[in-house]
């Protein structure tokens, strides 16, 4: 069975992360001993993964209080820098409010502070697990299911969102085999997902992005399962770049498209993909691979970290609280008002 | 203007190439003296592109007649070792068969094999530059055009299929921009395509493969045109893998697709794409970047070299006798039996 391991984890008063920079190469520990540890960390993608963002920020707003020492500009200063460390992901900013609103509710009560950043990564890892079972409970038997970048317990607080409805799928003896995407640029498929996959014991094959058009139009793909970053309150998914891309094959062949997610990701504000602004990150992460230069220095290079993928190409959104299928409006509406699916 | 720069040269009675391994880390040139020599260039894409490998195999069939001596099944031997250096590209062989007619034909007279071999690389290169004129003529004035992997000088015996309609083009004063896809995973794009834009000093950018999918739905590219390994009798066209993804999403947006080789590309023999058989790679092209290890060597890899476009998702072949549309079959059938389009 698989290996368990913890993309962040409070020891004392360290916040240690599997620095997923160097996965598969080498397996080491990053340390946050303040905001601007937690900020970097979650910046340059010590750690990544929406809900992992999520979790790290919330100890990251508990550094910021510690840091403030009770100087309130201070202190929303130091939690303005943990949002803006990566702008596409809602959790980040949904974690940082909700450890910011304990934090000025309870005058700076230090455990009250850390028992909530605790309650984010306590609840994360639970909504997984439940929504991995309602996940694996539409999985047919002897399915292969095509994954994208990684939604996994590295992505997460714990066991995973995608790639947690794919390990439950295998741990129910559902007999599944999995096709990992690489994910260019920054190669969280080849170099994270692959690696859980080899952990977990699951049937597997990695690809190029590229393979997985042929993979599908020849029908040897019974689901596309990935992750969100950001949900709109008409069902739109911002993902890792690729996302839309397989949507679209899935689309024209009929393959199920599913996005797996918490329903914190759900940005109840944001009306369409159309109002997500796109974070664009740095042209070396194209340039060079590690440390190896693979393109002229001198071109220039356009590299958004996600893409949106709207609605119309969404069988469903697997969530804690259910699977949202269309109308996904109405769906979505009835999630933010606390109704049942 | 553009520097000049030849995929193979035969200096003496060496073939010198330009070592396409390692661009644009390095520019070094790799010596074939010998078949041995040649067929490996071919397998290891020290030289790559369907019209350069077919260059190359056709100085091969000049080294083959001097090592066999006479020796008629030796010779044959050396061919086929030649021949199946790499299976997808339909040059290869066409190429190998006609010098080996020559050389049949002549009794092994070495001056007229060479003589052969020349003239494939002189009409490879005549032909491109009579389809880039073509090419150019149906691109707008300020279109924005995105290739895939590299069909530029290096994959021809000179100027290029893809990018020399781009480079033409640019050359007539269309104001064009160009986005080339990197193109993994041999990074064909990155490496050489960036590499020739920059030396033609045309206006372009280089993206991850997977962000073609949102620019083209976006409407930021007039027309993607990209190369041909292999052209089958109904227009099918068998591509760098990735080609397939960006058919179906021009398909869907309205793009123009044009796939861009000379005509001896075209596999009259051959049905169907679905007859073709596509080449499986190496797993150490897909886990290793040059020499960087980017995945657990536990998993497996599929690493299809290849995929296929069908007919149908293509505007046009531009080919040195016209441009090639639907009806397909029609149009390649007229070709065949040289008439004009």
């Amino acid at each position: 069975m698989s290996k368990t391991y913890e993309a962040l984890e409070m020891i004392g008063e360290d916040l240690i992360l599997i620095d997923q920079r160097y996965i598969p190469l080498s397996f080491d520990y990053f340390t946050c001993k303040t905001v601007k540890d937690t900020a970097f960390a979650i910046n340059d993608m010590v750690v990544r993964g929406a809900p992992a963002i999520g979790g790290v920020a919330a100890y990251g707003v508990y550094f910021a209080a510690k840091e403030a020492d009770g100087n309130i500009e201070l202190f929303d200063s130091l939690c303005c820098e943990l949002i803006s460390a990566r702008p596409t992901a809602v959790n980040l900013e949904w974690a940082v409010k909700r450890v910011k609103n304990v934090a000025l509710n309870s005058n700076f009560d230090l455990i009250k502070i850390r028992q909530e950043a605790d309650s984010i990564k306590a609840e994360d890892i639970a909504m997984n697990y439940a929504l991995s079972k309602l996940g694996s409970d539409i999985i047919k038997p002897n399915s292969t299911i095509l994954t994208h970048c990684n939604a996994g317990a590295l992505a997460t607080c714990g066991w995973g969102t995608a790639l947690g409805v794919i390990k439950q799928a295998h741990v129910d003896g559902k007999n599944i085999f999995v096709y990992a995407d690489e994910t260019r640029p920054r190669l969280q498929g080849a170099r994270l997902t692959a690696w859980e996959l080899v952990q977990a014991e699951i049937p597997s094959c990695l690809i190029p992005d590229s393979a997985a058009a042929t993979l599908i139009r020849d029908g040897k793909i019974d689901y596309v399962i990935l992750g969100a970053d950001r949900i709109t309150a008409n069902g739109d998914v911002a993902n890792k770049l690729g996302t839309f891309m397989l949507s679209v094959l899935c689309k024209e062949y009929n393959v199920p498209f599913y996005s797996v997610a918490p329903t914190s990701t759900i940005d109840f504000e944001t009306k369409s993909g159309k109002d997500i602004v796109i974070e664009e990150r740095d042209e070396r992460e194209v340039k060079f691979i590690n440390s190896v230069q693979v393109a002229p220095l001198e071109i220039s290079v356009y590299n958004p970290s996600f893409d949106v993928t709207p609605h119309e190409n969404i069988t469903g959104i697997i969530t804690e609280k259910g699977i949202i299928r269309a109308p996904f409006d109405v769906n979505i509406e009835k999630i933010k008002q606390g109704k049942t699916l």
